[in-house]
């Protein structure tokens, strides 16, 4: 995350907590993020893969819990991760054509670690999110392979890179390039200092939308384009939060539902064509895929220690989704479709933020 | 529940599970269950209430949570309850046009316990179930009063009556007389012994489709009576769970939403007039209504033990339903409508279970 | 709405759609609004009632729907209008603690114009909605009788106030005074024009959070004031989406569920003492008691119109909580207490807008 | 169908309405169903494919809806089914591991029909529903291709067989071979004749509960069987719902919902490992994928006819269950596993239906 410029080095602080160290998903004890890129020509496509915990995750799952803001999207995994509370392999971002690809890739990688699947224990639910990114990439081709899938697990990291990236190569975001970006909120209760992180792969919204501190800036510079474009959003934003906050599935459940109101914020009216999906687990307890003698034990907060982790995470998406948009460089892709980088306009134009 | 024939002394026994010690919801260690019966002329109603555990419930609130198997009830409470996982208040059973003052009663009630309700702390979450008495009740009447509400909550004990008492006074089931009806399941796990209780106010079906562990004695009744009543189901039914077993709300809802396959065995195909809900609580942990400096720790079961729990929800919420109609006794109404007892067709048609 | 001074009126232009006639719920045609206001001492209370169309509506519904942005409430009548997608009643706003009465006076309403309820047919389900008003109000007094719920739906009108009335009298929006706003939008689709409105009770959100347009005027109003308050929200928000938009149930839902990116546009995180819940219905289609003998037809816009519903239903509602806020008159309350009314702080700083 | 011999033939009768003409999903006018099957040694699985009209689907699209009775499973397609109400491809069954190749051979099968995904319009939501068969076939050999999927759509008839055919040849169901199975109901109305057909991929259930008419014949072949197996349910089922009855979304998901009864009433409790997920879809109207001048017009039953749809539905899931085990075949699979076919259980025993 270091080397690239974020939102915060341009000035821009979003909300009151402070970050965790590297203002990363990452910043979760335990949590890593991989990508595979591919952009050549007409191919501008990849995977981001994020691994809850450095475990086996199958046989020690976490506590997990999805929700759906907009379900004009085609999220794999999110029927069972709701009835039984839990995430069991690495959650794996693509473009939408790829998903049944990448859905195989995740069984049969979380096969291999485990060969009592579909002998001595049941199957696995892969976890697969995706976003459309048909305008820059040519999403007929399928160009995402199961190897890239293993690759960008292989890749996960605490450093990872954000913008044009992975999953994020070819998508777009409030008209502008988008793709990848994170960010992450630390505050203190009474027993202890949690960390909440966010990842988004963004690929909404039109451009005249764009809200950043309140600043109507899409408007602004939608006045100084001198071109514009169709603005119809088919795009779609995943979201993924981390924790290591001793929550229920249901308390998660109720802080995850909160990352609406930071695409609000940046502007966003949640059109109808945009899948928007997110999708939390918690570190704080580990779930024994065996069933142990005893009940298990599950902390949790108290109901009442949920407003500072409703405003941590609507602060972290808010900064992610806009880390995505400025550290997003531009692409040339398919039929020489493009859309300019939010920080070449910034240059071009003289703004500052 | 001693001294009324119930569906096992006519020897019929569902399931395999052992009962618990009074076959009754009050197994669960704690409920209590108070009526008042209405009974006189047109007036053919009443009111049940559960009380969840012996102590003040809103400032020691128990996980809960509500299934709509069919909604077209006015059940009040569940959103609530949905949201925040637990429940603070007496249940209270009653005839449709009632619930306004159920809901008025329980407020009163709750309020004069805490004084600090609606000055320093919040304000309470009334929790009101309710099914359509109309054929033997002037419901319009509107007769249930807040005196009526307080005197069931008063009367609330581990003995209590099945049948034409309480809100089950002018209920009808299978075209049946219906109302009150309870029976438990215990079993075993490898870290206790638990027990599953289930309380239905039943006023579903129609006569063709009642069935009995298989036998399909409504089409015998329906050919040995020689009148017959325009069959369109206006009815509901309100099933009532409690437990002691540690679970999660999540854990919670998936074992109450098994009784609708209770409800199937008895032959109903879940009718579009009948709103069905089921409200369930667990008394294995009291979450404190104010917070704690420590995280809560909240124990829970495996999921792998579910299927016994499953299965003592399903057989406990088919015998209650057996119960409420096998005491239930006739009742002459509004209009002078009235239904057989089920028992007085068992005597009058010699037929033996 | 003449003749009070609403956002616009201070400069402020929320979105880039045009506002319906009146810029109110009640320019959807047939809808209209009554309030009683109960303002005295320590009673600072009332009712406000929505009326969907001036027919019958229990023999002629509308298509209808809600949705929960937060549970932390006790709105009535969800439960059916979800399960039958219509809305059979008037929609009534009061206190908290007051819905019982509600619920009992809109049954007594509605069984005065239907004699048949509880006859010749079923029951009906009362909607009820409510926030908090126990800082001003002293809400343990239920001051709100059947008759004032009588009152406001006899007082319904297309002309009403907004502000410091009806259930708005005691009610509290970003630590200011807070309580009833309103607006509309109307846009042209290929087969017609057409307008959303929205009205809202409004009672959720702490001063410091406070946006208008981008504003960040609740921390420049934090400091500039020298007192301050404990800001912990316990309140809520109810808001009534009405359109003559030709919708499904589904559809519906949908436009509603945008009503929480307006929320957060105002600056709301969604806390979570704050119950949040939209109910919304189309004027567009009847939908008879009575089964008639054909099938019914339902126009429907096809989903690709949808951005444009859902970017009026934000404006509308963004805008409807702002002039919630700057209508609000100062209220001196329950033991003294009270909170400023924005527009004479806007005075007293003099702050521009 | 009609030379397999199916449960009618052994003198079964379900329930009271009359089937359709072949007694089949396909007496639905416009469905067929295609079956791919893969039986050699550890090779016991396949592929079913309902195709839900015979225009382009993509293009034309049908209401349709979906429940998860149990959410222990990883059908695909059903956010955005469940937020745009429509399906727009075939539905694939096969085994659980199986589904990221099942996905992708339904993107790539509709993509060749429909050029302009991924160009000028979005992209494609693929609807896969699974089960798992790992004690027959060897699951984690995946041997479903791409190829046995398009197959299995090009096989698509309205004459199709039952058993252990398609995705049905490796599943059990009540601990006996198991698979597909289907069933219709046609009822009149006043303004018509209407058909629900049901198609199940049956894989759940342990043989004592089994329940065939109210009989507890798995009790008594459970005595008869000398053998016993670890009845531990890992299984799952699949119920694919179509109809020609005109409903909206919300009409047809109460229709759908209803199947749980049917299970129930063949002895089931609905266990912890058993994903158990229906999708309907109604034949009635065509939801075009381009958007017309006019608003749609969406013929709709009155909601006092749904009981004869509940009716209809929960009798053809049922008899669709027990067609699926009476016709299914011995299967010997991976490492020699077998379960005993009903029907030559029937006949080993003597029993009589």
């Amino acid at each position: 995350m270091q080397h690239q410029k974020r939102i915060r080095d341009y000035g821009v602080q979003i909300g009151r907590l402070k970050t965790g160290q590297h203002n990363a998903i990452s910043d979760v004890k335990g949590v890593t993020v991989g990508h595979v890129t591919l952009s050549k020509g007409s191919m501008q496509t990849g995977v981001t893969a994020i691994l809850p915990h450095p475990g086996n995750l199958f046989r020690e799952k976490l506590i997990a819990s999805c929700h759906v803001i907009n379900g004009f999207g085609k999220t794999m995994g999110t029927i069972q991760m709701q009835e039984l509370g839990v995430i069991e392999t690495p959650i794996v971002l693509t473009n939408t054509l790829s998903i049944g690809t990448a859905a195989d890739a995740v069984i049969q990688y979380t096969m291999e670690r485990n060969p009592e699947i579909g002998r001595s224990t049941g199957t696995v639910n892969p976890v697969i999110g995706e976003c459309n990114d048909m305008l820059l990439n040519d999403i007929r081709a399928q160009y995402v392979t199961k190897e890239h899938v293993f690759q960008a697990i292989h890749n996960a990291s605490t450093e990872f890179e954000e913008g044009s990236v992975g999953a994020g190569t070819g998508m777009l975001c409030y008209s502008l390039k988008g793709g990848i970006g994170t960010s992450s909120r630390t505050f203190q209760l009474d027993h202890g200092t949690y960390t909440i992180g966010a990842l988004v792969l963004s690929n909404f919204g039109i451009l005249s939308d764009l809200m950043i501190n309140g600043r109507m800036i899409g408007r602004e510079l939608k006045e100084a384009l001198l071109q514009s474009w169709e603005e119809k959003d088919k795009g779609s934003i995943m979201i993924i939060i981390a924790t290591d906050l001793p929550v229920s599935e249901r308390q998660l459940n109720r802080i995850i539902k909160r990352s609406v109101a930071a695409l609000s914020r940046t502007g966003s009216i949640i059109t109808h064509g945009s899948g928007e999906i997110v999708i939390g687990f918690s570190t704080a307890t580990r779930i024994p895929h065996t069933k142990p003698d005893d009940c298990l034990s599950i902390p949790v907060i108290h109901e009442e220690d949920m407003d500072t982790a409703f405003r941590a995470v609507v602060e972290a998406v808010e900064e992610a989704v806009l880390n995505s948009l400025v550290t997003a460089t531009h692409v040339m892709g398919r039929d020489d479709n493009n859309r300019p980088a939010f920080k070449d306009l910034l240059d071009q134009f003289h703004i500052e933020l």
